[in-house]
């Protein structure tokens, strides 16, 4: 590393998306690797409405590594960023840019420290597990930068280790990561299924739930049930192997009665599982079981799958554009929105839907009249205020590189964040 | 049966505890016999606070079956209670009453009608299972009346095909209902473990729950678990035979702390199976979900367990009189009435808790201060109006007769509900 060039900066920026998982990762066999106790099986959503993007930079400027998330400097302390950090720089290689002076050697990359800034364009707040886009795309940009040779399932090994999920936002389309054998946990990765081209019909609709109560953290959660839970290993041993083949087979067939059976099923069994830990973790609120509830007619007929994470937000998988618009309407019908929020705020990504829902402004959706299932036997119930908003998306890419310097998070000159 | 004693009409009043199972039963390996997949254990409710009362008359003037249930007549078509019927009266015996001139052969009881007249002591809305309490009441009356030789054992796999937990009502204290191997359900009875006055220090607490949305049967709900849960036959083959033995021990020895782990794991799997369900069915509600988090403090220092049956109401066992004292402190401080509610109408059953936990008035109520455990650590939740009411009663006595003819509900003359 030549003194002269003590100067420079050279800088990465990838983007990589989120994932929500269709056959649920409950459970460690290795807490400080995350090794699963089953595999799992994930759809990754489109980045252009949930995404990470961070900027890795090194320069023989910088006094420490330093991280930046949403704006504010956090620590870098913490076991799983480290153990990101140091299995990246295990993995580096010789960097030579002649035009800028720069030249790095392989051994060169344990010294030199490193800048990180990372930013979600989706409310941290809203529970939508964050942390997968955000370790893949840690893992992602700084094995570009330090020129790691290793293709993205061996990335995702090193994602994994940052937080489990975080594996599987390494690729686009349908995503399992197979739970592995080794101790050292080099077989636990992720293998991508299909791509997002393969089911494009797919449209996918989040509900942000407005009242939150004080939640468990997944890490905590799922150590809690696997030291008490009497049904989770029957789960991982005996059930899920089972939903992984048929579950493969229904992406690959584009078989949506069987998709959609086995992601409400594996979502009913993850929240099982919380239920039967001690003390219960309760994640679905009264909330999420109108959700379920009310969406019933969509969900027996066949054309949408709900699926809920470790929060009380309902993931809704429509079978295509059309079920996804009918849907919307019964979830706009009994869950409209506060009355000083507007519509451009309530319903955001791919607004189309509400397009092809007819669907143009505030009074068209007070104009709905009641789903024709539900007609004379139950009451039409209107739930108002307790969704937030709704996020419209579809199964998406994997990570990629943003080559455009305007689209770094860093300044080229401090090493800051801009 | 003598033509001239055509206007006698013969009487019998008992009166039949509700049970509250500490190890549940959910599912049916027999729907029409009522025969469970595994072993549950109760304790038997005060009769006190929550009992059923049944009078059964007979007289050759009645022209057909007919039953009244909380001055309302209903049908006895149903199978349930026409199994009922038939097994009891299969098993009647001669009677005689030589003052009265009344004689009935073995063989005339099954051309002799019946009217039966029930009544709870507890609202009906309240979700309370009093349909143990009938069906158990109902065949404990009968018997009495037809002159059934039969131990309240044999009585119990007679109410078993009423309601499933009828069974377990047949007896005071702790009640175990073995799920028997007999085809013919000969074998599926109640059995007493230990009287009411072996554990009497016990004091229940049970909080009704206000809002409840339109609730599966448990009779539907039973049925859909064991047909599309993956973890109920586990449940039932390999967790519940352990717990049972478990359970029995810590009766026995009054081992408070084991008996409450058990008792809320197994309220917890019971619902986990329940969720487990497709489509899943949610018994507790957000309200059920902050009384299990709101008294974690009791909970957690092994002085009260909480059980919950296909409802939202806790039931929640304290170790003693001053344990259920703070944990009423408690249930009032986070679930204060509505301004419109007196405090008389709040908490009933037993109110000696009440004053033993310091409270004599509503202002008792507003000035409470924070249980010490949540302090500086969550926000003190109040949640006014969300209980209806508490219920304060101990584990009580089985089946009794009421000789006293001025508590039967039926008129000695016409036959017909007082």
């Amino acid at each position: 590393m030549a003194e002269q060039s003590k100067k420079w900066i050279l800088m990465v920026t990838a983007q990589t998306p989120t994932n929500i998982a269709v056959i649920k990762y409950w459970g460690k066999r290795d807490e400080n690797l995350i090794l699963a106790i089953n595999d799992s099986i994930s759809v990754t959503l489109d980045p252009a409405h949930l995404c990470t993007t961070t900027t890795v930079a090194v320069s023989p400027s910088f006094q420490q590594d330093r991280m930046w998330l949403n704006k504010k400097e956090i620590s870098l302390d913490g076991a799983r960023y480290q153990n990101c950090l140091r299995e990246i720089r295990a993995r580096a290689n010789d960097y030579e840019d002649e035009k800028k002076g720069i030249k790095i050697s392989k051994n060169d990359w344990q010294n030199l420290h490193v800048h990180i800034d990372s930013y979600n364009n989706f409310p941290t707040a809203a529970g939508l597990a964050s942390s997968a886009a955000g370790f893949a795309c840690l893992v992602f940009s700084l094995a570009k930068l330090m020129n790691v040779q290793e293709d993205n399932g061996r990335l995702s090994a090193i994602a994994r280790q940052g937080s489990g999920s975080a594996c599987r936002s390494l690729f686009g389309g349908f995503v399992k990561w197979v739970m592995g054998k080794e101790e050292d946990g080099s077989d636990s990765i992720a293998v991508p299924l299909v791509n997002e081209k393969h089911w494009d019909e797919l449209v996918i609709i989040i509900a942000v739930v407005s009242s939150r109560q004080k939640e468990t953290s997944s890490t905590s959660g799922m150590r809690e049930t696997v030291v008490t839970s009497a049904l989770l290993e029957h789960r991982a041993k005996e059930v899920v192997p089972k939903r992984i083949i048929q579950m493969e087979e229904a992406i690959k067939n584009r078989d949506f009665p069987t998709f959609a059976q086995l992601t409400c099923s594996d979502s009913n069994q993850f929240h099982a599982v919380c239920m039967d830990t001690s003390p219960p973790i309760f994640y679905m609120n009264d909330t999420s079981h109108r959700q379920v509830v009310l969406t019933s007619g969509c969900i027996l007929s066949c054309v949408v799958a709900y699926t809920f994470d470790a929060g009380p937000n309902a993931v809704l998988i429509a079978r295509n554009r059309k079920a996804a618009a009918l849907m919307l309407q019964r979830l706009l019908f009994h869950f409209p929105p506060n009355s000083d929020t507007d519509l451009d705020s309530y319903v955001i990504g791919d607004k189309s839907i509400l397009k092809d829902a007819g669907i143009q402004d505030l009074n068209d959706v007070e104009a709905l009249p009641p789903p024709p299932e539900i007609k004379d036997k139950v009451p039409a119930q209107k739930c108002k205020g307790e969704i937030s908003y709704f996020i419209c998306t579809r199964p998406g890419r994997g990570p990629v590189l943003l080559p455009d310097e305007s689209q770094a998070l860093l300044c080229l000159e401090t090493g800051l964040p801009k």
